[in-house]
């Protein structure tokens, strides 16, 4: 008995498939289950495994595997526990990514990790590549951000996340950094996907902006494919149609994903939102959702920063919120993951 | 100095707008402050007030008025603590408001309803007045199953709450409810929400399935100017392109709204989310944003009922999930308003 | 055989929908055809017609009817050529609804309808019961306005088509209108679908800002089950996240509708895009899709308006317009049908 | 006067990055123009430009040009008239791309190309390497699919338009192709726009499937900028919540895109609707709406064929469909660029 998904077109497109695989395996004498006009999932008995590959390239096929097969077969067996340096994420631990949009100059981002470190961060985000809207925009400092960014999270002790955006920047990125980005827009970038599991570290993966999450989840499976050792998957807002804040938020991504996978689920509630005012709140009800980490905008002082995240909390704001995030964590019988005082510098 | 807030339409309607707006202010020799393209702010000073009305009836203006005047100026006075019968929503309290979809029969009805109050549980919902895609769906009792919502609330010390879906039945349900509901396709239906309020009884306002906030909250004031002595804001999902989920919860609707308006938010996980089985970490995450109360679609045993809703918690996962709750409000310094044990029967 | 429709949810509670329904049908020895988790439709056999009833209040079944009954077994029945006055909608004839937003003054609205008249227009536009999205907004004249509206329509010959919002005006709008609006905020407000075919004039059915073709084709089962002896389908534009336009025009809506109804479809391409200068684009677009007709927004100056649609087309253009729209149509093998010459006054 | 170009976050940053504007400029002894909460593009003065340099890596600002410089300065120096081969794009002429979906044999491609040909197609479209939401699909046949294309261009004398998805394999795709395609998934993939002009062929840019205007024209002028000699903007449909159709057409963004940009404009109605039933509809519309071309999946045989295309158009219908649109476009005062005879084979 062979599984064979379908994409998911309109009723009447899906219907025209089942047709015509009912005529196909017909031919060959074989049986196909659930001959239903809306089914997304059928089911073929009596056909050669061989035979079954002609039917791959189909359009509208997404996948054929034998039952022992899952369709997510690679993300299936990522760890749904993920540790890197002082951060754990999953299996009841919690940890917090935090740090500024852009890399900045070497004295102010210590300053910052050393204080992030000090709230409770375990992990140091900053961009290197920037992905920008417009080519006028500021693009990232390049591989000076990025040996800042190593310098600064091997002296505060954090582990360092950042994004990467061109597979030709790859090892370069892998050098400085303790887990590899890959954005919204990039989340079905699959020549990046394929490739960025090639150097052995563990992958964020961002949400794409109006993404389903059987796309996220298929976007995960390349990242698994392509040998990364673990992968973090991270909801940060939705497409939306009010402006009263920038993006929008889904909670329900965090039990609807763990209902379908293992992988740890982490928030950012910086994007999700666009808002700073909001963060928190949104932090507080991440941690409640069952997410396994937060990916935060903090600055130390956003409103006279170099690179103004609007969206980034101040410093003292992310101190004032961890220890919250933490009773919340309790209180659903989780723990926060945070620095250990040795390591507060 | 009069504030004019304009309609949210595209650029170039704001611009075109705008120019006209200058042209006619500068006819009349006042000062028109913030001539800027993308404004729906601006400021006319120098005008007479009974000049100003002239401009009420131009398409683009939702309003003008004195600095002194809010625009949300009736529901600006609606009260920030919402208490009914046993239930108590806003300043620190957060009450849950419980039942099945549409109402049933009256022994299965109060036999839950003592579960809900055993519970925790301070209010019940049920539909008598359904409204459905379809005509030919299940429509709701009517004036019997208000009858019976009525008894089962007196007999177990649970406040009612009802829609309303017709101006014309407003006193018939207002006779058997202590909390009228104005649901979500009737958020826009300005003849009900400027009645609903004569009655004098609080109000429950749905969101619509794809409301601006900004819109939400114009709705809420139709209610107020009506009378209501208060009203509750309640969020209940988006509409949706993934199929994963039937609606798409907007918690970041719930600090967002507390930033604009002192009226309670209440929040809806169950056609929120459309599954029962994410309804729980929704309510704890809705808690720790900062909700003051639940709006939970439970049932004795949905797998087995008269009319099932699918999205329906089982009795027992309720009481499950409320002391979970309480424990997550606790931990953000907040109270679960639950009933007393003297009235748990 | 009867088909049972069920609801869209999420693709587990339609799973376990399916499993209750087969443990329904197989305890009265009945047969459940199509037993897949994914489908909506499914057929049952050997289950007395009475006996089904009983299904009739799951939630999640929105019809169960033999398979002679269709699901739209009323709008079915509603006539695909709808003839009022001058204008004629349907089988290959296309007419033109146009006016201002709201209705003003006797003298303006009469030069204006001379001129839409005159420019080809078979019906008359203009609301006298405004739905605002803010109280304090413009609500339209009223009584005065249909009055006007009357008095223009008959001086002008033109049909005139104008907006109930509330049952209780429905008697005194439908003394002086040819065509009753349902617009898109009422699209399900059930208690005025139910009632305005009663008065037995056509209505004009808006699709609601995010409603699906499906709850649109219900919403129209609504009217036709009230009694009106005809329905036009109304596509306005959709709910968007990009401020370029105010609403998304659906146009592949025409198309898909007439694939479902055989109602006439018509574009309203001024709410549909609210921006002036993209309506005559639009209005070809929408003829060449098939569409059966326009509801436009015209004003004879809408810079210097009373009542300003910044979305209404200055009527010179509208008059430029129409006669690339008659080419386009007969491009396409159908007609516009236009005032005669003698009626154009 | 430098143009300050911000991004569109919420109301309540960008009042925050007004007010930082604002003391910076005046901390520098210069002019602020526009000092409103809602715009997003302000006006400076009195500062040298030099020191203006340092706001573009705030982040929020998007560009800071001079009034001479446009923020779509290079793409506006594309042309407006874009021919390859026998196929011509803008200012009056119109041409259609087509073809399957993907690559398949030499033999069948041919017989289908002319068939393309002799219906009046001046291109001929088909993936060699295709981005497939899962890594389970059928990816494309690489380079000997480039190399099948290749040839059955030549022998039809169709120009070829393929997508490239990895930088890598760019040279690789431009020695086979006339014309490279940026797919959908890639619109922000900035690496690889910032590369695709470098080989000196006109670039088909996709809209993603939830982008804005502004963000899709950006994404062109990473193109322009990256030396392509010629951009055609692609709309393709847009995400969407009603499952009647696979996405949403955006007609509306054909006269958008022109009252923006000079470039031209082709529409996708096969992705666009992803029902092949309301494909020529879809066609019709998008030549009265404007369009100066079509991107259209077609194939001999869908139902029989290898790698079937559901959306896909049979030839027939698409023979049948040519010469409507030709008509319209007539009665638009454009013209359909078709092959000649001589070239028909």
């Amino acid at each position: 008995m062979y599984q064979i998904r379908l994409d998911n077109p309109s009723a009447d497109v899906r219907a025209q498939l089942h047709q015509r695989l009912q005529a196909w395996v017909e031919e060959r004498e074989g049986r196909l289950v659930c001959p239903d006009e809306d089914s997304s999932l059928l089911y073929v008995d009596g056909i050669a495994p061989s035979a079954l590959e002609e039917l791959r390239i189909w359009d509208g096929i997404v996948d054929i595997c034998s039952e022992q097969d899952a369709s997510f077969r690679a993300s299936n067996l990522m760890p749904a526990k993920v540790e890197v340096g002082a951060a754990a994420f999953g299996q009841g631990l919690v940890s917090c990514l935090a740090g500024p949009c852009a890399v900045e100059e070497y004295d102010s981002m210590l300053a910052l990790a050393r204080g992030l470190a000090a709230a409770g961060a375990t992990g140091l985000r900053g961009g290197a590549f920037k992905p920008r809207t417009s080519p006028y925009g500021f693009q990232g400092l390049g591989l000076p951000g990025l040996e800042i960014l190593s310098a600064v999270g091997k002296a505060s002790g954090l582990a360092v996340v950042t994004e990467v955006l061109d597979v030709r920047d790859l090892d370069q990125v892998a050098a400085h950094a303790q887990i590899l980005q890959v954005g919204s827009r990039n989340m079905q970038n699959t020549p990046l996907l394929k490739e960025v599991g090639r150097v052995g570290l563990p992958v964020l993966l961002k949400r794409g902006m109006s993404a389903t999450l059987d796309e996220f989840l298929y976007a995960a499976e390349y990242v698994a494919l392509g040998g990364a050792p673990s992968v973090l998957l991270c909801e940060r807002g939705l497409r939306h149609f009010d402006s009263a804040v920038r993006n929008l938020l889904d909670l329900s991504a965090v039990p609807a994903l763990k209902a379908r996978t293992g992988m740890p689920v982490i928030v950012d509630p910086s994007h999700g939102t666009g808002v700073a005012q909001y963060v928190p709140s949104m932090m507080l009800a991440a941690a409640a959702a069952g997410a396994d980490g937060f990916l935060v905008e903090v600055h130390a002082n956003p409103k006279a920063s170099w690179s103004d995240a609007e969206q980034a909390l101040p410093l003292q704001v992310f101190s004032d919120t961890l220890p919250s995030v933490a009773k919340v964590l309790q209180a659903c019988g989780r723990k926060f993951h945070g620095m250990q005082p040795s390591s507060k510098v």
